[in-house]
């Protein structure tokens, strides 16, 4: 739903101005911009609704919404929104940009790890290691994001292509060229992997996202 | 935070579109509508964190962010903010006007006295007469506000008045009437102090609460 939300507000035409998501009208497009708001702010608050009255321990509640909030907040998701469109004015850099993408992306693959630790009772040790892989699964979704957007045709990718550059965003294709986002890509993808080692078979699924991650093509 | 959210968010040029927020710029108007959407997706969230982070007590962090999510939510504020937006298209009614102020306004109300109520460790009757007490304060509040858009100065309000009208908003004003707008505004706060009677003197902050509601001019 947070992920739903952020996307929804993101389309507008303050914000990213988009008439295609998966395929389909975004949310503006298909009703209005009012709509639009509102669907998104009822999502985000749904989520949180969602997880303080369907989990019977209120002490796991609290934290699954404790990191839901941090990373989706000012604290996270906000800050590297805010940074990217600040961004798409003017400033850049690399620095920048692992900034943005650290926030705007990575935070909140980080946090779907962290439940999902939460949930399953991990230890201190587990939890970490599993944040660090939603962390580098995050950055390298972004990376291919940025490249499928520069590489693939909007019929491909469900959403207008080549929109970044149009922008004059700051990605990964723009500050450190196609083959070597390709590369940091694929070195994310196998930390991740790596990262996963101690957990042995049981983390098969988590393995093959990370390496999915790697092939999409839209 | 929930309540200067959904100001940030209700002040859009896609929402009611208002330049004057308590005598300054409104959000997008002092930075832009990017800024006034990320603002407000921040503020929702934030609530939550701190709801979640900052109480000891894991069950009463729980119920807190419950009552504000279901609020706030879908089936609260969202709600009653889309049927607004929708009136002012046509619709309207006595019928329409109470789901509106009911869900837009009296729900938040409700939730803050609710709230209050769960901290405070009230017991069944008391959370139910306080729930009751802030439903009533909120429908009050919102046709004392309904009446001061049409009776008062943009100056007075720190906001453009009359624009419920240019806007052709479903109102307690333009469907029974200011007159009548008026008694049931001073029904609904003689009713919420009633309700606080068996609280004693303790209760005495909450009952100049819903007098000054009536007396308010901005």
């Amino acid at each position: 739903m947070v992920h739903t939300y952020s996307l929804v507000h993101d389309d507008l035409p303050a914000m990213d101005n988009d008439d295609l998501r998966r395929g389909r009208p975004t949310c503006h497009k298909a009703f209005d911009e009012a709509t639009a708001i509102l669907a998104g702010d009822a999502l985000l608050t749904l989520a949180f609704e969602v997880l303080a009255k369907e989990i019977d321990e209120p002490a796991i509640a609290v934290k699954l919404i404790g990191e839901l909030a941090g990373a989706a907040g000012p604290g996270g998701m906000i800050a590297g929104q805010f940074a990217d469109l600040k961004a798409e004015k003017g400033q850049g850099g690399e620095e920048m940009l692992e900034y943005i993408h650290a926030n705007k992306t990575a935070r909140i693959f980080r946090c779907a790890a962290a439940m999902g630790a939460i949930c399953g009772d991990a230890n201190e040790n587990e939890y970490k290691s599993l944040c660090e892989y939603g962390f580098k699964l995050g950055l390298g979704f972004q990376i291919a994001d940025d490249i499928l957007d520069v590489s693939a045709s909007s019929e491909q990718l469900g959403k207008t292509a080549g929109k970044d550059a149009k922008a004059a965003k700051c990605t990964y294709p723009s500050v450190v060229g196609l083959e070597k986002s390709r590369q940091l890509a694929k070195k994310l993808a196998d930390e991740a992997v790596m990262i996963l080692e101690p957990f042995g078979p049981k983390a098969d699924t988590l393995r093959k996202l990370a390496i999915a991650l790697l092939e999409r093509t839209r």
